[in-house]
């Protein structure tokens, strides 16, 4: 090595040493005749002293450093005088008075200062090879090799095995989102990159593997929002011989491990289970943000008998009433964020208004209070367990849009409110979730997770008769209002899933061109199983509090799904798609 | 869980217990009225023994058992009747008497039996859902899983990060064999998959990361040879700050565990050296099988002495002349072998002839030893290391035709006459490869290894003046013959970059568009560094002594790229191609 320690290592035990340290300029000080060089690598900053007293050669060397030149240098590891010490560095207890001093190359003048203002991230992203010297972007980097490790290590402790499955796979039943990769050996034929190893993690159960995970590299062509990549990481996982709380159990485990190794945080295990009606109900999502309370409250069966039309009618046409409770919210919305703002807010949800009233002396306070005698009004506050200065908005409309409003409301003002602490978890399961969702638009039912969810054993026999009440054996792990992970217990009988692809209008003999090589398997002995995935990528955002994905991955694409640092994707030779068989469409 | 232990795990110990087993129907036995079948999982195998005294019910469900269904048994763990234990099941001492019996899924009869004769492999890798039970298939996976996570500990241990690259990259300058993903976002344009994450890695070292490793999925596509896939693992490492004996301790020092912990043997390390000019010289190829010796004799100063005229005039055009000693191989090669097997062996390496004699009392024999005198008889003997019964077998030709047809020959003659046990394992670096390989066709100089090599200090200086006999600070780990790792320290100098590119004809402007954010990385302080990728499935095979590298991958391709489980690669909706602006080229 070109160097005996790093620059995070040396302490005053080291006093008198001879030593050598390779890095980067990171700092540079010219004091009193003295030149001071904080010299950075990966595991801290080591202060370096050029003293002219000592070499005037090597002096004049380091006034020609600039920030980011790579050096080496060999020294004598000093303590630092009395009151000079440095509590910021984990090494500022001692300083390298320096012998001599080599430069291994020089850097241009950096785009911008890794410490200071920062630019736009298109520019980062631009040059992230000097981006990723940034001490946020190393620290995600190294916690995310922890939480890999840490997860590898206690999969492998129970009994798991990672199975590498395929990137050239077959083209899914999502087929729209799919990257395709030309056949050179095929011609006309394709390739797709796995939207999630699925199907094949099935197969293994089939073939006998039992226990399997893999941290696997999925891809999903979908136009972005802020927090996806057309690539992501997820941590994937299949068992045999189970039962939902089995997978449940197993994942507690992780998830508690995790946090502990990582966050040196203790979460009580198991983590709470709740149904998907559960908290539909009492936070308009499944899911739910459970740092804070603030549970949606239905004041139906009192509005009905007030004399507000709106709720009146709205209740008759079979819809309901629904709010929320804003501790000390009174003072804290002006009648003009209400009717504008935070309706506007609920509209984007299609709620077609927001009602409120403010709770002053035990009554409630509004331009719609008239419309409710003493009675019911004591009765909402009660309800709404309600105290004087609260503020109690509502949603009047048929449940999915009461959900839909009041959920995202809940967030929102949480977080204006600041009612929890952003280094606080919460994890959750939502588990019972209905199989099947009905497409409006298509008139037909799609799956609610995807077509291999077993239903819960006593809804099996609704497949033919109501299939809109089917409960699947599926579960979400909800941390901090985020899906974390998703899974379920998978059908493994042929009969059943035969029957759910003919619910999900999915034809035999598509089933059996898309899928036809799972229904094969699962004739031939297929064991109970199901599994579950984790997002890695948002686990290691939710472990760091950082809000944006592209911090913790090396390199991110952007939402336009380019990669600023190579200029991927880009043009090829004609040639290239020449031996593949394809060609450009002509540009319309 | 379904059940309460693994096939795998009864004992003595448990006798008198009641368990409950999950499993498949591997064997069945109706022997004196009562039903055996053993139970099989990944962990072992019971038996499991229905007893028409116990219970006639179950008894008559487990008549209607078939191969290859899955069942849960409870039953009742009894010791095994004195002399009735099977030494070849660890569970052999006990049996499961069954007290209840279920079906949890049918089988079909299955294609073959999984212990018996197998069909092609074709058909077994159409039903790789059920081959994947067969006990070879488990063995490698479960060596595979053991084996990264060895890998990913040591690693760990030893400061290095696990970094993910990206799967959806930028071609390359292989660009040839690169697999294309159209981009829909960006019409005309398109991602590659990486043939391996060498930019990236050394992007990363710029970055800082220091210790860099990764198990990534790489992808070239080529036309197959037997050992080759279109997917494939590496283990992917980079360093900085660093000089090749680093390197190579550090991968000494990953062998040599990886061996320890996965098939208890101990290598010496530090692991032998040798330059490849050395190797050539001895063993004719840059991979030597070093589990033998048998190594390459230069008989050309003693043969242009004789009167053969072959022999005399390829020395003379500067040509050599070269040899093995089969040590007892006069005896097992008869002329008719020499004249035509084996000449024909080494006319598929362009060496025009076989000249060989035989050693019987102290002299040479053959229909050319008459060309050689008896002092030249003596010397050559004395040369070859010779012994009576020995076979001495020539080549004269040019160097390159030397080392081609001698190499091959030696490996060869070694198999046939098993010169080593399979199960040794043998293993050492070559290092000092020439940078630059000349192509005579094109008239241009290649990468030997790729455009990144860093050449040997003292031979910088020769890139202006005889580019030939650069040596460059690269080297390969080979084991048994096979090249298991490779490797590089890198040019971190953006000048030395450029003269690397301009000697490889990569003009400017095109190093500029391929590769230009590794020059401009390069100027703002890149460190020295280096790194090595050892081939995963090669390491997984050569652990098992497997020699077909689909037994060690859980969806292998065929060396037609196919995926006969899944059909992949296959046609794909004319919408997906419109939605990826590309169209399939008219069949010419």
């Amino acid at each position: 090595m070109l160097r005996t320690h790093t620059a995070g290592e040396l302490r005053k035990s080291h006093v008198g040493q001879t030593v050598e340290l390779c890095g980067w300029v990171d700092k540079y000080r010219d004091h009193a005749g003295i030149v001071f060089i904080d010299l950075r690598d990966r595991y801290g900053k080591t202060q370096i002293k050029f003293d002219l007293a000592d070499n005037s050669e090597i002096q004049k060397q380091a006034r020609s450093l600039r920030y980011e030149d790579v050096i080496k240098v060999t020294g004598e590891v000093i303590a630092r005088p009395d009151g000079l010490s440095n509590a910021k560095l984990e090494t500022g207890e001692i300083e390298l008075r320096a012998i001599t001093l080599e430069v291994l190359n020089k850097s241009l003048t950096p785009p911008y200062m890794l410490d200071g203002d920062l630019p736009n991230e298109e520019l980062r992203l631009k040059y992230r090879f000097f981006d990723l010297r940034r001490a946020e972007l190393q620290k995600a980097m190294i916690l995310r090799h922890r939480l890999t490790k840490t997860v590898r290590d206690y999969f492998d402790e129970n009994g798991f095995l990672e199975v590498e499955t395929p990137m050239l796979g077959r083209s899914t039943p999502e087929g729209a989102r799919d990257y395709l990769v030309p056949s050179r050996v095929h011609e006309g034929s394709f390739y797709a990159l796995p939207q999630s190893p699925q199907i094949y993690k099935q197969i293994l159960m089939v073939g006998g593997y039992d226990r399997y995970f893999q941290i696997a590299r999925c891809f999903r062509d979908e136009d972005l929002r802020a927090d996806r990549q057309p690539e992501f990481t997820q941590i994937d996982v299949e068992m045999s011989f189970v039962e939902m709380n089995d997978i449940l159990t197993t994942i507690d485990g992780l998830v508690s491990t995790v946090f502990e190794k990582i966050r040196g945080v203790k979460l009580p295990t198991p983590l709470p289970r709740y149904s998907y009606r559960e908290v539909m109900d009492k936070y308009g999502s499944d899911k739910p943000d459970l740092r804070f309370g603030m549970p949606i409250v239905d004041i139906s069966d009192i509005a009905k008998e007030s004399t507000f039309g709106v709720f009146k009618e709205t209740v008759a046409a079979g819809g309901m009433i629904r709010g929320l409770t804003i501790k000390g919210g009174a003072d804290k919305y002006s009648r003009k964020m209400l009717d504008q703002d935070l309706k506007a807010f609920v509209a984007d949800f299609k709620a077609k208004g927001l009602a409120y009233f403010k709770v002053t002396d035990g009554k409630l306070d509004s331009s719609i209070a008239k419309f409710f005698d003493e009675a019911q009004q004591k009765a909402i506050i009660e309800k709404m367990e309600a105290e004087n200065g609260d503020l109690l908005v509502y949603v009047a409309d048929k449940y999915s849009v009461c959900c839909a409003a009041l959920g995202a409301l809940r967030n929102r003002i949480a977080k204006e409110q600041k009612l929890y602490d952003a280094h606080d978890f919460n994890c959750c399961w939502v588990i019972d979730f209905p199989l099947l969702n009905w497409n409006e638009d298509e008139k037909r039912w799609d799956a609610e997770h995807h077509p291999f969810c077993y239903p819960v054993k006593d809804d099996v026999e609704l497949l033919e008769t109501d299939p809109g009440k089917i409960r699947a054996q599926s579960y979400d792990l909800v941390c901090n209002g985020y899906e974390a992970a998703s899974g379920s217990i998978r059908i493994h009988d042929p009969k059943v899933q035969q029957k759910v692809f003919d619910l999900l209008n999915i034809k035999q003999e598509e089933a059996e061109r898309r899928f036809g090589f799972l229904l094969e398997a699962l004739r031939y002995g297929a064991p109970p199983h199901g599994g579950i995935a984790l997002g890695l990528d948002r686990w290691v955002m939710l472990m760091l509090g950082y809000d944006n994905i592209r911090d913790v991955i090396a390199f991110p694409k952007t939402q336009k799904a380019s990669d600023m640092l190579t200029g991927a994707p880009a043009e090829v030779d004609a040639k290239q798609l020449r031996d593949l068989h394809i060609q450009l469409k002509p540009q319309s």
